[in-house]
């Protein structure tokens, strides 16, 4: 595997392993989203420490409405944070 | 870093590898996007052998119609792949 296709393994890993926890297998909830962050990306924990961040957070990543985030929309999140974290 | 940090920051190091060869250093060209997939993404090499799928390919992802793949473009079509390589 090149290191890029080993990096997309990565990060589906995490999704999933998060993802599982609770309700649907291949979404992330809400409390789902804040485990992943504050375990995986430290970066940004101060980002989601109070309830109204989280919940706007979330909702600007729910694009279709349904309160859990599919891989699509995790790859969104990812994408915006690694713009300002890699710079 | 988390396996995540370290993940996302090799998409960005290798976005950055083939952007930087010609023109716009962070954007890539169509021949830079080719050679990237050829050299890092094998898995895909057979979707970009003939020049009319690589256009379709590099027009279906260039939302912002300059030609060229910035950093978020890029990361759609890997989020694209990313379902279908690893379901």
């Amino acid at each position: 595997m090149t290191d890029l296709e080993s990096s997309l393994a990565t990060i589906m890993e995490v999704f999933h392993r998060y993802a599982e926890k609770e309700g649907d297998k291949h979404k992330l909830k809400k409390s789902e989203l804040k485990d992943l962050i504050n375990e995986e990306l430290p970066a940004l924990t101060g980002q989601v420490k109070d309830q109204a961040t989280m919940d706007s957070l979330m909702e600007s990543l729910d694009t279709d409405g349904d309160s859990e985030l599919d891989f699509q929309e995790f790859m969104t999140f990812v994408t915006m944070k690694s713009c300002d974290v890699y710079p």
